[in-house]
């Protein structure tokens, strides 16, 4: 078993010179410089993957010897590791991997290793696969599944398929990701059948050497739908052995399995309400059936309802009351934002208002409301102002990060999970630059402290650097590549903000694609609080929904003084005004215009972004191999079309209450509104 | 029948208020400011049109008394006028006519009369209606035709039918057009028979007094196809009877009939040649029909086969020989270009180069090659430019202009034809600006030595401002619209220029509608030069045409000093430069820039410009009703979306040639080639 994992090793490295071309090879590229010696005094799968990375990798000096040393050390906490320059320490097998990964990274990006204990921030840092079990993925931008098929062969486990899955684990290991969610949170009860179980373990050997352990999101109604009993309620007797006997069904195959995910009374998921018992009744049997495994539940807080007047306040008021009420081997998994993963979100008040249990940061990595694998969008500025925060739970200072990562209360298990954007093309994100996201997201979920520019920099190096080493820190390539595409990387997500939905405004996308503008989207059959004008509220007098004390009072849902400070239209930060005011288009700003001029230079100015990011591309085309040159190339202009149709199809609907011209130092619209209404954006992708 | 049409014209007169915000109005949207008494010893039905004008029109003081002398003067030319503040003078009823809208526009235009001499350039000045006796137009844009129409009610002449005809034939008038070629050049032969001949009677009684004279183009076959003679050629007797027999008809229903316009041998209409015999033979077989009752001939050099290798040199290969073998009324008419009213041209050295028979020339108001009736392009600038050029025919200063309108040779008929784009649209022209295309033919083949600034001036003064006169002549609405609109028209044609095809490109659209790009577009089954890479030439060293005497030639058929001129790379006009000249990639034109930058500068400022233009509109809102104003920005965005199309098409479509990078201070294309390529230009209008 050993050599044959050495041996598949050796084969999936060799076969990524076919891809090399394409990106599939992500931030992994680098090619030994010279032979390294490496010394380890036990041996196993995960310590033979750390020294046969260290001795395909190595940059370093040829001849040297590295020490990789398994030794207790209480300044090492879970998996993380003491490094200097040709040793490694850890107390566990994994910290070995991290740290061989952090060792090869330094030498990689020229990052001095001096002796250093690195320790994550979370306990858990765990993909969610949102992969459908017929092989499609909801929100999925990148091909289909590379865990699920449709098809007679649906089940049957190929050596593709190994191989694929083991460089996804090893791409995870290299950035400190130890979880997978293997299926849709909108579950399928086929899930926990005996068939797909045995895939489910079958996926769990390949990941387990690489300290990916495996989760699984199951529906509520199980027990009914596939267990053959009469309910699903959970505090039902029946209900409960039913769980417990899968659980231990799974931990048979799965003897490492991570636990479930659940979406319940969410968006048409059953769960324990439809039996007239709480979230936590529902969660605690489930936590019971796991806990003598060590098996967690993450029960996500996504829920609302159409009957209430603002949906961003219901995860808030469903929540709340519960805390303190679930079992400590149950983590909430809320959402960044109290809505949906907007372009951008104050962070959910719930982060700041459960203290008695533990709250654990959902991100989405793949693009849904961010232009899909169309955009260039690098997701790390976002996170990083989300995660940096300050919710004011415990005094100032207490920011998101520290309210969910045990450093202000000492939570029982600490996790953080991002929705993934991987599936099976071949360079793995549908985006070369949505590789970053995967990348960012592992690395912030390693150490919520590294900066979103930390990360870029880290990132353009392994990605674009290998192939030409010639170039690596060099001036010309540090000035004329890695500075501009970090430049574009940064102010990616702004841009996206700018172009789709500034100072606060939200999900005012056409249709349910969550793609393309839409402002005015708002068909008879459809739900008030799925429809665009729902969170806009445009009228003669001006924009923006009105979550202040004499509005929905969603702002009361804050810690002050960030109550007080999103209550006041003079002290709300801008980025979120029309989130929290209901704002008259006359309204001078902080820069002296009114909001409606600075509507339309805010959108306006994303195009003219969009436009500057073509140009820093075109201009780095020589440091850039021409596949990925001209994917990225094809893929601007494309984002550059939309942010086109965005202004437009924004300004020119928006302009119908305003009434007011578009400031004529500002580029014209050139689509008309008819047009862009009738669009069908899910085909202009 | 006098009352009547006075009554008619009322009618028509008051109607108007219907179209008012839709530009049916055109340039004659003035209402009588005060009283005036006009004077006029002659009665007839045109004097009394030329008293009602005034009448109607009047702007100069209220109660003031207007003279109208018919009394001959040798001074005055043809249908010109001397025209004082109170006072018109002619030879002639139309001279009148013409005096009385000349003395409105003045009025209108705020123009200081004094007493002046104003006679015409240009004999006859003649509209070309390619309108298809099924309703349809060869190359319309703004509708089906005014004259014809299909269906059983297709020869009913319907009061409908009348008043638009009596509409045309004022709006004509007013700017000095007397002559109508009703039918497309790619003849019916059904238009000569005795059913179509009624309806062009009553056309004609319609257009008689306005001075419209009718002529109709005729197919040279029409002796066996409607005649039921076995041949067309020219020299047999029967053909000869049959068409004065023909002609003898038409002028008993139509006694000031003008003549006929033939396309002979072009494109696959029948002609002599198919007989063995010369275009002169065909001519004056016509000619010496129409000679009895003043009648003329003017056929068209419009000829060229695929046989040739550059068909710019085929008119003059064809005609010159022929040069003083055609009757004296035989007009040969020629296209302003040597190919075809491409958005730029040198002139067809037929010009210079034909002494011994008359010359007209046709320039094309419709926009077939000039963004159809979606672009603002404002023609009489390439007009200018035409008219204006030196062919040295007889010594320096020897202009287009004075080689047909008399002033070089005493030719026994002058003539200049435009191709109309009129259609039952309401505008007239399907776009707004399109009417100012038909203004400025009149005015320029009245006098071919206004500018095209000029006309502008006056165009916009008449057509913009009656409705809101307050406006008229004051600083603001001068500096604020006038200028700036004005500034936009004289702009216009140059930047059609840069965004279609600049430095000298010419015909590279894609596909026979002439209006996207399409410089890769060669289907198999297409004859060469139909096709854009036969006029390109691009290779992977340079792309134009190499007219030079190393070339094909075809600068020898211009005059010393031009034909040294454009056979020099140096010193050949840039605009000209890849229409004489296979120029390479590299090569440094006078800025400094090599020719692919230019190339590329060229076709960013061209989109540039039309987004100049959106600004240049917007601003100028409150100076325009809602209606016309929404009509132009509408169609101005489209305008940019099709210049962005053109830009990047081209310059992606000749990068494959120049592997050369698009100046990086260029914004870049945001379409992929293959994108543009696939796109049905005939939809994106």
């Amino acid at each position: 078993m050993k050599m044959k994992s050495f041996l598949n090793i050796v084969l999936f490295v060799a076969s990524f010179n076919l891809w090399a071309e394409y990106g599939h090879n992500l931030w992994l590229r680098a090619r030994n410089q010279g032979r390294v010696h490496v010394v380890c005094a036990k041996s196993s799968t995960t310590i033979s993957i750390a020294k046969m990375e260290l001795e395909q990798g190595w940059q370093g000096k040829s001849g040297a010897s590295v020490l990789l040393k398994l030794k207790s050390d209480k300044k090492i906490k879970g998996d993380g590791f003491v490094i200097s320059s040709l040793e490694i320490q850890a107390n566990t097998e994994l910290g070995i991997l991290y740290g061989a990964y952090e060792m090869l990274r330094r030498e990689q990006t020229n990052n001095i290793v001096s002796t250093e204990i690195i320790n994550p921030s979370y306990e858990r840092r765990i993909l969610n696969h949102w992969d459908n079990l017929d092989g499609s993925i909801e929100r999925g931008y990148s091909g289909k599944s590379i865990f699920w098929k449709s098809g007679k062969d649906a089940l049957v486990v190929t050596q593709k398929d190994i191989a694929i899955w083991k460089e996804y684990a090893r791409a995870n290991a290299s950035i400190g990701i130890n979880g997978a969610v293997l299926d849709n949170v909108n579950a399928s009860p086929l899930i926990l059948t005996s068939g797909y179980l045995k895939r489910v373990k079958a996926i769990a050997d390949v990941l387990r050497p690489f300290g990916v352990r495996t989760y699984l999101s199951v529906k509520f109604s199980s027990p009914v739908l596939i267990g053959g009993i009469k309910t699903s309620d959970p505090l039902n007797l029946e209900v409960i052995q039913w769980w417990n006997k899968k659980v231990k069904e799974i931990y048979s195959l799965v003897p490492d399995f991570g636990g479930f995910l659940i979406k319940a009374n969410s968006e048409g998921q059953p769960g324990p309400q439809d039996f007239g018992r709480t979230h936590a009744d529902g969660a605690n049997m489930l936590a019971d059936a796991l806990k003598p495994y060590d098996g967690i539940v993450m029960w996500r807080a996504f829920v609302y309802d159409s009957s209430d007047h603002d949906r961003a306040k219901q995860a808030y008021n469903e929540f709340m009351p519960l805390d303190g009420q679930f079992r400590d081997n149950v983590i909430i998994q809320v959402k960044n934002g109290p809505i949906d993963f907007q372009p951008r979100e104050p962070f959910s008040p719930l982060f700041e208002a459960m203290k008695k249990n533990s709250v654990m940061p959902e991100l989405q990595i793949t693009q849904e409301y961010l232009g899909h694998s169309v955009h260039l969008v690098y997701l790390a500025p976002m996170w990083e102002e989300f995660l940096k925060s300050d919710t004011y739970q415990n005094g100032s200072g207490s920011t998101v990060a520290s309210c969910t990562d045990g450093s202000i209360f000492p939570q029982k298990y600490t996790a953080i999970a991002g929705v993934a954007n991987i599936g099976l093309d071949t360079n793995w994100c549908g985006h070369q630059f949505a590789q970053a996201n995967w990348y960012a997201f592992g690395r912030l979920a390693w150490n919520n402290q590294l900066t979103s520019e930390q990360i870029a920099n880290e990132w353009i190096k392994l990605t674009f650097s290998s192939e030409s080493e010639q170039h690596l820190n060099t001036t010309d390539w540090t000035e004329n590549f890695l500075i501009p595409v970090k430049q574009m990387m940064m102010e990616s997500h702004e841009a996206a903000v700018n172009y789709m939905m500034p100072l606060g405004l939200h999900h005012i996308f056409a249709a349910e694609h969550h793609y393309g503008p839409g402002p005015w989207w708002a068909p008879k059959y459809m739900r008030k609080d799925w429809t665009p004008p729902y969170y806009h509220q445009a009228d003669t007098i001006g924009v923006g929904f009105n979550r202040t004390t004499i509005g929905s009072d969603a702002v009361s849902e804050y810690h002050e003084p960030l109550k007080s400070q999103f209550n006041d239209v003079k002290s709300c930060p801008e980025r979120y005004l029309l989130w929290f005011h209901h704002v008259p288009w006359d309204y001078k700003l902080k820069s002296g215009n009114s909001l409606w001029d600075e509507i339309c230079l805010h959108y306006d100015k994303g195009l003219q972004q969009v436009r500057g990011f073509q140009k820093t591309w075109d201009k780095v085309q020589q440091y850039v191999d021409a596949d990925r040159f001209v994917e990225v190339q094809v893929k601007l202009r494309n984002q550059s079309q939309n942010a086109q149709l965005w202004k437009d199809g924004c300004l020119l609907y928006f302009q119908q209450f305003s009434r007011k011209p578009i400031p004529y130092n500002l580029e014209r619209p050139i689509h008309n509104l008819q047009d862009v209404m009738e669009l069908d954006f899910s085909k202009t992708e």
